[in-house]
């Protein structure tokens, strides 16, 4: 017989997006192996009305599960976090727990703002955005003369990881991350394009392993030159051979997520982002 | 005189990319207002060496501002975060408080693996790329004819927030957003441009204020036509106009964040997003 994995629904509920409440969950879950989640997301409860109904939808879910829901909770209005604290689930209550020791230790009383908690339309947002615009009219190279207001300039072989980096520096840390590639022309010269030689303290490369590369690489091209096995293992091995007597620093982009890759740059960079 | 605000040092410490310690403790730190705070991150303290080091920037913070630092914290070992908890900042431990009850709530023990707690390279990481790849692909309505594949085609006039919203849709939620702009020729007409007919419920638009809308406009092309309050004006009323007579749900984007529009969207839609 197959054993079957206990189930647990878990609730994310928030009076805004509910993205950091699902976020912290998340991370609270995945050091628990054994046990099948199931997650539901219930964003923008901010009335006694809205929370009846996502009390009704937990009681269900403990019926069909057979055990109480986990609920991790980002709720300003102490009022609504105690109706979930009455539902009879388990409650992780993100703002509920630290906000009275912050409290007595600023000597100051907590606003109660709704959505206050959460990134408001300042400057530093509309920051993000202009990082955002940057970093896409500056992928792939395309305009090197403006290189100069760049954060970060990534390079690296093709399909090594530079876009996705990019955008998530961009968007999470609002740093303007240009990038160009290392294209064969470069690796056969050994020498990087020119227009980044005024840029060396900003530049940061990745590179990948060759066997990942080849099959990302087939995706879009398979049985080209480009895609070949052969052809990865050599540009990689160049583009590293360059960056290493370039004096670039580099990781390998192959088992590492976007959050953390772009952690290490930032650190290696002393970029501090927004 | 003027008063001048107490200084408070934040440090987030985790031993992965601290970006869930910051995400939380910035919503918490928001409820507070009349403290200034400094903000620093150290991620990856996963040693006893590198705890060594934090604590003793922590405790030049301490010196610096006459007043205890807050620290808060997402480690996975038990033996590194009891070194903070000695440290005589006020510790906010996300892992320390949370974890403990549900381990009893689930009984079974929590794992201890470092990075564990956060997004590994798996099926819904590739999904994350895809859906940025496929975001990127699709910006502006280049590529309708493979529409078929997009979660979600945002629409609406030029700079009211499509681009922004679709690439935080896919990073954060792996959901494959495309989007196609309203133009001039299509509010004239007061028709949807014709290969969008086929995904109807797929759609949805965004809209702006016009007066923000020409300021932004405005910085890449002062004194167009395009740019003129009056423009943006009749451009947004038809906009909204056609999206009414279409049944298309929008919302305005003028004083929203992006984590807002999305979730709005996702919501809106029923969309679960990964």
């Amino acid at each position: 017989m197959i054993p079957i994995m206990p189930k647990r629904t878990v609730f994310f509920i928030s009076d805004w997006t509910g993205i950091t409440a699902e976020t912290l969950g998340m991370s609270l879950l995945a050091h628990f192996d054994g046990v099948e989640f199931r997650q539901v997301r219930l964003p923008f409860i901010d009335s006694q009305d809205k929370a009846r109904d996502a009390l009704a939808s937990i009681a269900n879910a403990q019926v069909e599960d057979g055990a109480r829901p986990i609920l991790v909770l980002t709720l300003v209005n102490p009022d609504i976090r105690q109706l979930f604290e009455s539902s009879g689930g388990l409650c992780l209550d993100l703002f509920g727990t630290f906000i009275q020791p912050l409290s007595t230790e600023l000597g100051t009383s907590p606003t109660q703002t709704v959505g206050m908690s959460h990134r408001a339309i300042g400057s530093e947002y509309l920051n993000r955005i202009d990082a955002i615009n940057y970093t896409l009219s500056h992928d792939d190279g395309l305009t090197p003369s403006s290189l100069e207001k760049s954060d970060v300039v990534l390079v690296g072989v093709s399909r090594s990881g530079k876009t996705p980096t990019c955008l998530y520096l961009a968007i999470q840390f609002g740093v303007r991350a240009a990038n160009c590639p290392l294209i064969p022309e470069d690796l056969d010269r050994m020498a990087l394009p020119g227009e980044l030689a005024s840029y060396r303290g900003k530049l940061f490369g990745l590179t990948i392993d060759p066997e990942r590369l080849h099959r990302i690489r087939g995706e879009r091209r398979p049985d080209s030159h480009y895609a070949s096995l052969e052809n990865c293992r050599h540009e990689v091995r160049q583009a590293e051979n360059l960056m290493r007597r370039e004096g670039i620093p580099w990781l390998d982009s192959t088992t590492r997520s976007v959050e953390e890759i772009s952690t290490m740059i930032l650190q290696q960079l002393k970029l501090k982002g927004r």
